[in-house]
């Protein structure tokens, strides 16, 4: 049996979880208290507050799912469909095609639109599925696509999306806290992220926020929501005013949560969003320095999420490993299409700092040469 | 802003959290790592051991879902039950109602019986409902209800629900460490916890185990779990052999609970429950003492969950609010049914002890009189 007192510390670079801050790690370790003290309600308070700014929304419905960020998707999906709804889906990665999955278990009528990993959608796109397929109730789309390091452009995409009535729907897992995410800005209606990306948390909450469109879908439903644990319509309740007991909250993870928050704010989200860009262009700089090519539209790079093609003749999963076992850096390799021939390499938050950037492409330049 | 550096400790008497052993606040606080790390897989092949010797179960698919106790519930449910599958819910108590309510919204044609509140229901009641309603599929009952603190005696039952040849659901959130749980004794097909009562564990996760017969339901759906985040066919990859990605376990909770099952486990289950036994019967005189009187059927009546009637023209909420601030101890309120009517004092793992029983009984003595 192990004994988690003797876990090893790596450097976590790849598509999430991030390394945690000390203060953060502390704050997990406080004690236990009620999900109806005063003192947690004040936690959660915060937290809405919190997340509200690193959201750069006003919106009202602003929280913390009890799950981690795949339970966010799901929190947004079956809140804001009803069986036989129509939506559309974009997919250019994983994620993209996991929401497909969460909305047709939820009953929609999904129409799903691909672009080619790697790539983003345009307006265009978005018009032409309205055109041949629409309307549609909701239209969801991944900000940052863990899998292939695309940043999808939401402003011309949001524009057709309620231009046609629509909901828009995003997935900002990986770029929440590490790139601009302006909910109210981009008039998104149903936001999902998660803890352990950019935000630097360990994993273990979603946060979710709607939109006044988003909150009155759900008050309009016809049917309840599928989900019972999900359901916001029960969950706001206790996260609001009324403090309804519906499940017994993750004390210590938001105590987490609490505090990653107060640190993102601390360092100010556009000093944040530079930090990440430029260890960026540093790491980017290193790994094409070592004949490394993204995998990514270069005009659409994510800072966060580098996918670079594993050269041929090199065994990706062994390269990994060595970096795990020799250099105490984890990286992640390729998903779906990308898997066995491509490298994700993540600067996420508490990773993203010079020394990080150094330890993996010095590491890196040993195992390759 | 509260400081969560600040939170004052509580006597967590309350229907859960419990108090947490120091040991398991500290594995909380280990750095973060990757949830392919072999360090971190052998944690979870640690907790799924240790939770088939706490469910006392041999069963292959028992593992930690990522979410509440609730979401444990949920889980079982979606996974058993397709949409206009027949399921038997028997309620006597929040819990219980609460089954009904997922499995409607998983698509269930439930019968629902009630039993008065405290009171628990007998092997003819169950097959009087199949045979007035039957056959079904799955049969919903709560070994151990929060709401009431009665134990439902769950051989019999089981008898009966195999002697029709259906599947049997267990909610044994308040009871799975506190008292006995045999689910391969009982012949549980789907058995679910919480990690917040008497696994003093902080909340967050929820053991599952489900038997050969649950796994062959679940092999032998004909549409997909309607939940993409619960769906234990793809969950069990991620902690089988396979080791396929599914979502981001939660690290931190993790270690949590392989140190809180470490715990339960170097304490013995027969000792822990004899404990929450010894506890239960030193609470019972003092209050008794006191002139308060329990609400459940005294046959029935759960070491871990104490619920007695508030004496007349005592402001129930007041009490409690002068134990928590005057004392630093947590007690519940009723719910439900017993709502402004009833406290409900818990003596949940690291919470029964001699000293909390001292502590509640001598506060309670101070404002009473």
């Amino acid at each position: 049996m192990i004994d988690t007192a003797e876990i090893r510390p790596r450097m976590l670079m790849g598509p999430g979880p991030s390394d945690v801050h000390p203060r953060v790690l502390a704050a997990l370790a406080r004690p236990t208290i009620g999900h109806l003290d005063g003192q947690f309600l004040e936690v959660l308070n915060d937290i809405r507050d919190m997340l509200q700014s690193v959201f750069q929304t006003t919106n009202a419905l602003t929280l913390a799912v009890s799950g981690t960020g795949s339970a966010g998707m799901e929190t947004c999906v079956v809140n804001l469909i009803e069986p036989g709804d129509k939506m559309l889906v974009c997919m250019a990665g994983v994620f993209g095609t996991r929401m497909k999955d969460v909305a047709e278990r939820a009953g929609a009528d999904v129409t799903a639109i691909d672009a080619a990993w790697g790539k983003v959608f345009t307006a265009d796109d978005i018009r032409a599925a309205f055109d041949q397929h629409g309307p549609f109730k909701v239209v969801g789309i991944v900000h940052a696509e863990t899998s292939t390091g695309a940043a999808q452009p939401i402003p011309p995409i949001s524009d057709v999306v309620h231009d046609a009535g629509a909901l828009l729907l995003v997935d900002t897992v990986t770029s929440l806290g590490g790139m601009d995410v302006d909910v109210d800005g981009w008039r998104i209606d149903a936001c999902y992220s998660g803890t352990q990306k950019c935000l630097s948390c360990p994993p273990g909450l979603a946060p979710v926020t709607f939109s006044a469109a988003g909150e009155r879908a759900l008050a309009n439903r016809a049917s309840k929501v599928q989900s019972w644990y999900l359901d916001m319509n029960m969950v706001r309740k206790y996260w609001g005013s009324e403090r309804l007991y519906h499940h017994t909250a993750p004390i210590n993870m938001n105590y987490a949560l609490h505090e990653a928050l107060r640190l993102v704010l601390d360092e100010g989200l556009a000093a944040r969003w530079q930090r990440h860009r430029d260890q960026h262009l540093a790491l980017k700089a290193g790994l094409e320095g070592l004949g490394l090519s993204y995998l990514a539209d270069p005009d659409h790079q994510l800072p966060m999420l580098n996918a670079v093609s594993t050269p041929d003749g090199v065994d990706e999963a062994a390269v990994r490993k060595r970096l795990l076992d020799e250099f105490g850096i984890e990286i992640g390799g390729g998903l779906g299409e990308f898997k066995g021939k491509a490298w994700r390499i993540g600067l996420m938050g508490e990773s993203a700092t010079p020394r990080h950037v150094q330890a993996v492409t010095s590491a890196l330049k040993t195992i390759l040469s």
